[in-house]
């Protein structure tokens, strides 16, 4: 379903950065759990945008590194579900005093960074099942939006008409992995190490699982290593136990994940393969489908830290450091 | 000592560079640890350009990606040490293809990468002691210098004066470091996952160690995390018994890995911080310190490498994989 009140926004956004100057580099900054988020609309941009640059930062990192060609010919788009993350309320008004345009994306718009930011657009926080208001997607939005009012995307309107599909091939894809996902939660209950892999537009999602879900939440050793990066290093920790949880994704990185896969399954026994050309993508055209994948891919690996949380009696909101002290 | 040979080089790449159309994106391409080098130079432009934009992509990545502003106002830098890593000699090709201009650096003059880039600059692989031949150090001059071309930087005679001293600070830290290193090398050779941290200028040698010395030659399970991300999952991972290392850089990134020191050091009693603060830069222009210091941490982790892997039993030059079969 579409929030009227998101879409609103979304075309708020929009209408305003298409008053101000041309836009040169959208700045997508954010920490942790949100800064995964900004990797889709990045891959989005790289991949059609012959006119503006996309660059990922963390929200801290941003400020310091203080980019000289931060200015009035930048929209800088920031992500925090509590809209109180301090560096990014603190890179909000960085880029506001360098003469961006700053676009926050919060669900409580009561927050720090709703206030700060020049325009706020609400997101549905870690849907269940995907959604296109989840953080990603709503960004993918005002970021093809601002492309699309630029340089006439030829994708723009299958780009729409796929997203308003997102919640029923996520909804069919863990319907379809209900029973691999327990088995797998069960037969990694005990493991202190699990590997993630993906490329393309699948890396934040990847990133995503490694740092918030196995280390955060799950306490269990963890990185996300890209496919073409593996066999550069990272392949040769691959042991016959090594766990390791692959995204097949679509598109032209397929072909990384799909090597990647070749070798990983031919060296451990433990590789859980998540693909997307198993998904149910009728109707939405080939052209844009790798920008949806993720938006199912983070869902669907949400029900596999589900298993894997409640066979080691271990529940996602168990935090030992996060809101409960000062750091 | 710098090579005459390839400061020619440099200086030849500079010269073609400037007889084309104004450099719009500087795109840097490699894999592995030489894709680790790329995050320096990208650093640097960031810090110092209001006109050149600098991309990192892993080579595969960067072909299937296929970003459209790739074109004659495009400058890649790719970087292979033997010169015939294929995803970054088919970069090259696909890159020259675009009409972008091409330099590939690699310590092959007869390779692939060498012929198939505009224009081939060696530099020192991997040297003992930092070096300004080193690749990081070569392609930062390459960089700085078509920006310098452009925008006549303030900070570029500045910036060689300091490259010059790379190899006399480097040789002094590492003999500061030699009992450290040492000790630390003892104290860890059981374990079996050892994080690295760092931010700004040293996130790429952080990723070099996690994947290239750790997780390839050691086979120890890894993962470089941001200092600035840190607090936003991967700190939850950190016990009693962590195993960290951390490079407290300087500049303005240093308060982050600052912050996750204080917290990594009181949560964690295997926290190896090696502090940028504590190198002889005497005579260093304190606006250029923090291009010049990853130059001095990545053969310094080479020493606790060295030291690791000799009391592990486990040669540095071991591989299960790479190199030993198809893949």
């Amino acid at each position: 379903m579409q929030s009227k009140s998101i879409e609103t926004a979304v075309k708020g956004s929009l209408s305003a950065v298409s008053e101000r100057e041309a836009v040169s580099t959208i700045y997508l900054v954010a920490c942790g759990g949100s800064l995964a988020q900004m990797h889709l609309p990045k891959y989005a941009i790289d991949r059609n945008s012959s006119t503006i640059t996309a660059e990922v930062f963390s929200s801290a990192e941003f400020i310091a590194r203080d980019p000289v060609r931060l200015g009035s010919s930048s929209v800088v788009i920031l992500c925090s579900s509590s809209g109180n993350t301090p560096e990014t309320v603190a890179a909000a008004a960085f880029a506001r005093e360098k003469g961006a345009y700053t676009i926050g994306l919060t669900t409580e718009p009561e927050s720090q960074l709703a206030k700060t930011a020049d325009y706020a657009v609400p997101y549905v926080s870690a849907p269940l099942i995907g959604d296109q208001d989840a953080p990603s997607a709503v960004i993918l939005r005002i970021a093809f939006g601002i492309v699309n009012h630029r340089e006439k995307s030829p994708k723009a309107a299958a780009l729409l008409a796929a997203l308003a599909k997102v919640e029923g091939i996520s909804a069919a894809a863990q319907k379809a992995h209900s029973e691999d996902a327990k088995r797998w939660g069960e037969a990694n209950k005990r493991e202190s190490i699990i590997y993630t892999m993906a490329s393309g537009s699948n890396w934040g999602v990847a990133y995503s699982f490694s740092i918030c879900i196995l280390q955060e939440m799950q306490w269990i050793h963890s990185q996300a290593i890209h496919t073409g990066e593996y066999f550069h290093g990272p392949f040769e920790i691959t042991d016959f136990d090594t766990p390791i949880i692959l995204l097949l994704g679509l598109g032209p990185s397929r072909q990384m994940d799909e090597r990647a896969r070749r070798f990983a399954e031919a060296h451990s026994k433990n590789v859980l393969v998540l693909d997307a050309c198993k998904f149910d993508l009728e109707g939405v055209d080939p052209e844009v489908a790798e920008y949806i994948v993720p938006l199912v891919f983070q869902p669907l690996m949400r029900i596999y830290a589900v298993e894997l949380s409640e066979r080691r009696g271990h529940p996602l909101t168990v935090r030992r450091y996060m809101w409960k002290m000062e750091y």
